[in-house]
């Protein structure tokens, strides 16, 4: 079957490197095969409604529409947390309701032409991506994306090392205010489940405690550390707290239960630490959130890089019809994977490996 | 009266900045002059405790010791914000109180043999100058230092560019992932009584909504402009939001007492404005709240070149016996004040004057 | 009379702040006077030929347009430098010959039915811009840009402070390197007759020598300081050079007169003097050449808020009919200046001023 | 034997993230080994004369010598291009020659009671060390440097990392001047021998050719390349040129043999490929050309955590005795690999491999 039409999407929280799978995956597409290759909005959205129009909606993509798109962070395409076709929220009845829209996306994928699709996002795109092939729809391959770097069958994930920058910058300007008042200095960086985000920026940053998801900490341990670096003639620590991390024996707080129960919703990992530790020392203790600035801004040279190797090779996949694949980084080389394989292979750090180790060599406190 | 010895100090919050103006007093001290430089430990806290060390304690400056230190945020001779002479806090009979211990500082400072001080400090610092002269130690000099930038007797202090720069930065990431996801990103910044870090951010970023101190924000203006971008298909905007910002009408809260209570103690004036405005649009609404990292890092060029301008300009100040000064910035000129004109002339953002002017103009909402 | 429609062109050598400026003019002008604002392609290039087109040609511009364009440096409308209606470039019978072309413009002005024209562009552009007024074309208002910072009628031009920004961070890198090798690093930064670009950079980045075209160096007088810092066991050294700086006693070559005549041809004022001093002293001396990473890239949030400041106050102006005149920054505010007064009033550092001072009290060589 | 006193040194171009390699190797060293560790100042050169001192001499270093070291670039041992100590120049009867002064670096080594010692060096540094070795200074362990990253026994060096972000971010520069003026900008990037920095930086950039020295460039192409840039609208290219890049057929000049004689050795690869071009195409031409500042500067989160890992890595070499060994980074992990194997393992950029092809997939020309 010879490709005409190409349908590229992304799904999932956004992650700068998005615009380079895009850009690259476009102008292959046009430039080495000729297809006509559609942009489609907010995931799933575009497919699930072809009226959907937020703020874009669907278009044919030129080369002109991905010029100079690279530098940018976010997607040109917009995404969606809540477009899954399998499981899509509609109200009915005044409620909304959980409902399987497959079969309509399928309808809509063949109304415009499709002869495939690139399908680029989180483990649950790739989920979604496999259950659309499973279904039927099977002209389809997967471009990897995860901000936490979380994704076993891909060696990185773009996006990873410039939220890491953004973090080890950060931490770097910490560093300046912790010394000059004598502070404990606690900066909270993405990660729910995987730490790989705050154990790359507390090695890079030279953090004195990293705590990670992988491991529950003890506050005294960081409290111990802090003593001792006070003792040792530096009052002033940088703790980098993963949001996912917990205390080993489970979330307890001095507080009146009414007053705890509104912190343990309204306060994040890096409060409830420093709350803890703020009873163990005599320092200052302050928080940074760093939220949402790791995740935009220009992509590192890196994820740059590793973006547009997806995306290129994404469209090789699609025109030798190796469907029901997913591109992903081994060494230097960008390799196909299996989408089934792929699928659930989730990566975590590994508390007796390398990474911790050097941390430990170094003398940070794990909690 | 011929200088040999001259203190210098830092007090009150650290300021991208201050390493450049301790650098430059201490050079032209030494090579313009011959002084001895002491460096004195965490603002008034050397003077009113000899032995005080932490970590480092008071120490004569060599040029070796100020080499490459204007890179560096923070500032090398620590600094606190417990070392009012007249109101310093200490433990009499198991309570804190609040005594006058100017006399041991007085005294102090002539047996360290100290002919000079030059004091590096926000508008109580330089108020505690003026104190120190009124009570008879006359030799002081002051450098201006408010990351805010709201002191009505210079033009600009340092810190300010680079806490706006930090800001700018932020924003422009958080733009890219405002427009993917078609979100409102709210940035606070800081800014207690004094807007302009939020104003100058917001016009530097190109945000939607600018909330200052100094105008009291009505949510329902701000929902009004989220709800005409998205009509008119921009779904996202971006709201800088001052820490020291207040609604029109006084703090109020749908939720209930208890959890309001809790709310209005923990929460920030970001969140605050974005939990008001979620009961007005239906976009997403995320609040990130840059906090320290505004604090830190490397100086800009614009405030490394002030703070060595000022810090040079205040050793001629004590070499020529003008004493109660402060140095300032007047057009491109180092001028320098009188002390006690000086202190307490708060700046503020003018709420009809030209930089408001010109984000009305843009269609910024100001609430 | 009544404006509706406006004109908006950007000559010279672009700027970071220029697109901030269009964006305020845009939107200020559509928002609060509902003008057409006519984008001009390169300068007058799109008013002389209005078949123009390179590589858009001239366009009406929306808020669409502008969107966003002020975190991009250079200016979506081009710019040329060979655009002077009074002396325009043609050929004549197989030469080069220069016409006035100004009765075309005038006449195309009229054809597209502008009111009014906005001129963004340096000393040239505000001479040529004040050429058209005498010739008729009146209803002009003038915006400066020179990265050079050298013009006497506002006091800071947009575009400098990123431009030195991108020089800071150029020598923060350097010194790295000349530490490391025991070097002398020598950066040329951008200043053919003034030095602010130098001077500013080479404070702020700790020069130990700045070399600028308002004063003549001696060779000797450097490699004096180099040997002196040796000595002192700090065997590295910073030099910034202005590229339009000069020896004292002209320029001398120990070269033969045939491989002078090349370098002094293909040499810049950096390699220059680096040949000179290799001559003088035994450490090895490195040049780098910044040439354009200065102009280009995201301005800093000091140009965007003057570039927009400075739009919207130009548009402000045409609406008031105020016209011939130049907005500047005085101090804090923007003001009207004539353009006749402006025209012509080059700023250079002054050798004896503060910031040279202060460059010698921190103990900087001038040559 | 038990390791006690163990030795560091840093050769050749200095690359950021040396600084974290020698504050991994002596923080683990003095904390998981008690050892004392020798800084050795500029590569042999402290070995080869004991009073060697320029600007320090050797010392011991302890936690504190190496706290914060990581953010900087460059490296706090100094380093040499002159100090092999099996060809080590000295002046005999007026003259330079090259001696062998190894013995006397080995019994210098006992004097000093050193155990072992860590080499960090380019290719050259690791082929002294293994001569030493062959020698009978047999305690030695090798960590790769080289910018270029040009070693084939490791994945990826640090330093790379970093000279490419300056890289990508020069070009995201020029892009901005580019399309505003309508111009070819080329941008002259390290790698004499290998083109690894000129195609990450140029796939990151977005360039429109790059130039390796791994694939002789013809200038026609490079002028069709811009040529149908120009006709498609978009009158403006970027070129990335290694400086080692050669054209097809050799060097030639237009210009009269004197003349050219001077230009060969004054200009480099983008000069000379900015000349050719100049003479196929109208649009204007201008070269920049990065330099040094690619060595220096913070390093970024890759390269400090890279040479935080082989710092460790080597330090724990030692302490297993693991002696001829280097440090690699494979994949994911830290190996050892014979330094006798990783000697001569040159890298080149494959002209058929992935990366390249991913670069002509976007259009890219490679001459």
């Amino acid at each position: 079957m010879a490709i005409k039409r190409v349908g590229i999407m992304t799904g999932g929280g956004d992650c700068p490197g998005l615009n380079p799978v895009i850009r690259a995956a476009v102008m292959t597409g046009i430039r080495q095969y000729g297809w006509e290759i559609l942009g489609i909005e907010d995931a799933f959205c575009g497919l699930i409604d072809l009226d959907y129009s937020s703020p874009h909606g669907n278009r044919w993509l030129t080369e002109r529409d991905v010029r100079d798109i690279h530098v940018k962070g976010g997607t040109i395409l917009g995404t969606s947390n809540k477009s899954d076709p399998f499981n899509y929220a509609v109200e009915r009845g005044g409620e909304m309701v959980e409902v399987d829209v497959f079969d309509k996306v399928k309808a809509n994928f063949d109304t415009l032409g499709l002869d495939a699709l690139i399908s680029i996002g989180g483990d649950g795109s790739m989920r979604i991506a496999q259950q659309c092939i499973d279904r039927g729809m099977t002209n389809i391959v997967g471009v990897p994306k995860t901000i936490d770097n979380d994704l076993g069958a891909t060696d990185y994930t773009f996006g990873f090392d410039t939220a890491v920058q953004v973090a080890t910058d950060a931490i770097d300007r910490l560093r300046d205010t912790a010394e000059s008042h004598d502070r404990v200095m606690l900066v909270e960086v993405m990660g729910r489940d995987a730490g790989f985000i705050a154990l790359q920026a507390g090695l890079a940053g030279g953090a004195h405690a990293i705590l990670l998801p992988e491991i529950n900490y003890r506050v005294e341990a960081i409290a111990d550390m802090v003593r001792e670096r006070r003792e040792a003639g530096m009052p002033f620590s940088i703790v980098v707290v993963s949001e996912g991390t917990k205390p080993a024996g489970g979330e307890v707080s001095t507080l009146g239960p009414r007053e705890a129960g509104a912190m343990i919703k309204l306060f994040g990992a890096g409060q409830k630490v420093a709350a803890a530790l703020s009873e163990h020392i005599e320092l200052d203790c302050r928080v940074t959130v760093l939220g949402h600035i790791q995740r935009g801004g220009t992509p590192s040279n890196f994820d740059r890089v590793l973006g547009t190797r997806f995306g290129e090779a994404a469209a090789h996949l699609i025109a030798k019809g190796e469907f029901g694949q997913m591109v992903a980084l081994r060494g230097l080389d960008i390799v196909p994977v299996s989408l089934k394989d792929a699928v659930g292979t989730e990566k975590r750090v590994d508390p007796d490996g390398q990474m911790v180790r050097t941390g430990r060599s170094m003398g940070v406190c794990f909690g």
